[in-house]
Formats: C-alpha cells, structure tokens, sequence
C-alpha cells in the first residue's frame, strides 16, 4: 500500500488534469461556435469519452483511498469533496459536448448576431472553473468565494443573452431555429458556471469545516484512531 | 456509537423521505404549470430550503457513517453511491423549482397549446425517479435497466415538443416568450430523466461491481479486516 500522502497528490493530479480537460473542451466548443469551425466541435465530442474514463478513475481512487486507509475529520471531508467535484467536472465536459452539438447544428445557418456576450460569458466560466479548482487544491475560500461573486455576472449575461435573442425571433421568425441553438449554448454556459459554484462552495466548506466543527471533529478523532499524520 | 446497519437503514429512510419530497415537487410544479395554479408553483419554491436541508443532513449522516465504520467493499460502495445520488436529488429539486419558476412566468399568458407531450414526459420521468429510488433500496438492477430504458422515450417526446414549440414561434412570433418558457420546461424535465438515469447507472455499478470487481475485492479484504458482517 502506497503512502496516503503520495496517492493524495496523485489525485490532487488527476483532478486538475481533468479539470485541464475540460476547460479545453468548452473553449474548443465556443471557438468552433463563434468561428463556424466544424473539426473542433468534432474533436470536442470526440474527447469526450476520454473524460468519462478519468471520471470513473478518480471515483476509483477515491474509494480506494477511503477503503485502504480510513481517513477521518478533514482528510475524510476532502475525499468526499473530491467525489462531488468529479462529477461536477465531468458533467461540465457534457455542457461542452452540448455546446459542440449545437455547434454543429447551427455551422449551416448565417451568424444570428454577433454573439459578443456568448464569448463573455464562455471566458467568465472559464477562468471560474480555474479559479474554483485553484481553490480547492490550495484549500484557498477567498479564491472560492471570488467565484460565488462571479455567479451574478453570468446570471446578467445570460439575461442580455435571452433578451437580445427574444427580440430577433419576434423580429424574424426565419432565425427562431438558430435562435433556440443559441439560448440552449447560454443556458449550457450558465449551468457550467453553476458547476464551478458548486466546486467553489464544496471548498468553503472543506475549509471552514475545520473550524466551525471543531468539537465534532473532536469527538472523530477521540472515537478512533487517527492515522499516519 | 449506534449499530452500522441501524445507520444504514436511517439512511435507507432519508434517502426515500428526499426521494419522496423532490416527486412531489416535480409533480406540483407541472401540476401549476398545466392548470395556471400560482398556489401550487410558490409552495414548490417555498419548500425548496427543506430539500436543501436535507441534502446536507443526508452528507452528513454518510460523511459520519465513513468516518465512524470504516465500510469497506459493497457498504463503501453503498456510500459513495449514497453521496452520489443525494446530489442528483437535490438537482432534481432545483429542477422542479425552475419549472414552477417557468409556470410562474407563464402565468399571464393563454397557454399556448394543449401541452399534453408535456405532463406525458413528467409522469414518464415521475416514475423514472420512483423506480431508480426502489432500484437502490432493493439492489434491483432489473429495475434499474428498466429506468434506462426509459431514457430514449424521455428524448422522443422532447424532440416532439421543440418540433411543435418551433413551428408554432415560426407561424406566431407573438408567442415567442412563452414558448420559450415552454422549451425550458421540457428541458429541464429532460434533464430530470437524466439525474434519474445517473442514479439507476449508480445502482447498477453498485450491485455488479459485487460480481466483475471480485478480483479487487479480495485484495482490499486482504489488506485490512473487515469489519462486522
């Protein structure tokens, strides 16, 4: 059995590498949507199965980490934080694959308008989900709650986003088709930000676990053994 | 410090009474929506923070069990699928109040169609959640398969609503902002089918990891004793 802080690391790793991967694949997606370029919608569907697998491996460490070495109080917070955010990411690296498909849907209609806040809100979401994911390897809530900040920005640039594309389709219905592809991109950007919110109040509590459940922790520790620390 | 499985089976209860609470959700909210019932749509979001808290009673609780039993094998794989599906849960409950959010904000307008794809795909997802909460408690893959067949259907009506909702904004500009609304109703149910999809994949992971992981198990058991079985 490896050492507990090595294989912590490792997972500490593995997220970020997903985290890598994901972040690629909604930049991939909105590129291919602003520039019409349909090979890198198609890679991002087809890199998506690669996040599934590296999803199904931090599970798998995961479980090992908790059954190999029982961990309690924060180590034991930080595992099951570890699962959450797992799926957090992965279900962000399906919104990307959603926003490749709409993509694609929409590669033989003329540019609707020029989408300047699609783009706005794609880099918002961006640099949360880099924040969030900072802030969880380095235990960081000021970074973490920088990113609940963030959450009303989107949440206002989705509304312009909704009101702009509401006007044109009452204004030309011919658009309503690639209207709709465009309301489900920024309803897909929205909830990727609701994804780095989640990771993001996931660390706050990680973090301020420790010290608002000082006593319950005590009573953890005091009922069993702590290991290696 | 109480017995595992007594926990096990309080668990087993919380899971259903969420279970129980998000089913009702879901049924009020498209209940609202259909027969223009601004009473039933604010008494979804007002119970809302109840799901929420036990989202988080419900962490806490497996967070406790982990910490306290050290589970290994099938009860630490019941865990972490405990964890798992508690978060679909709460999604689906998120769910709900978008829906009873949209019933609201369709309030003051005539509908605009008879809608009956709509409550078709609610009750089709209603019994998706009921059957996947069985499936769990019972280690019922049958069941579970069962809700994954169930998912294309879920699609197929969706496809039949956009079709309608798209044709009708194209005839009716008028009717713009409403079918919209309408649209995300059908999402979000859509997405309801989902989270109820994860958690039957959930289940079946659970149950046949016993079989096809045997290998593994015998090496965990190895390492460490396993406890009270």
């Amino acid at each position: 059995m490896r050492h507990f802080t090595v294989e912590l690391e490792e997972l500490n790793h593995k997220l970020l590498e997903m985290g890598g991967m994901v972040e690629s694949a909604i930049h991939r997606s909105v590129r291919s949507l602003v520039e019409q370029n349909k090979e890198l919608a198609e890679q991002v569907i087809r890199d998506e199965p690669a996040i599934n697998r590296m999803e199904m491996q931090i599970d798998g460490l995961v479980t090992r980490l908790l059954a190999l070495n029982q961990p309690v109080a924060r180590d034991l917070r930080f595992l099951t934080s570890a699962l959450k955010i797992n799926t957090d990411l992965e279900r962000i690296g399906d919104l990307a694959q959603h926003i490749a498909e709409r993509s694609l849907s929409l590669m033989h209609h003329p540019l609707v308008k020029p989408m300047t806040d699609i783009p706005k809100m794609a880099s918002l979401v961006q640099s949360m989900l880099l924040k969030c994911l900072d802030a969880f390897v380095n235990g960081d809530t000021e970074m973490a709650r920088n990113v609940l900040l963030s959450d009303d920005e989107v949440d206002n640039l989705r509304d312009a986003v909704y009101a702009d594309l509401l006007a044109t389709m009452q204004r030309d219905p011919g658009v309503v088709p690639a209207a709709v592809d465009l309301i489900f991109v920024a309803r897909n950007l929205e909830r990727i930000g609701d994804h780095a919110t989640n990771i993001a109040e996931d660390v706050v509590f990680l973090v301020k676990g420790i010290d608002v459940r000082h006593h319950a922790e005590d009573e953890t520790d005091l009922s069993m053994p702590r290991p290696r620390e």
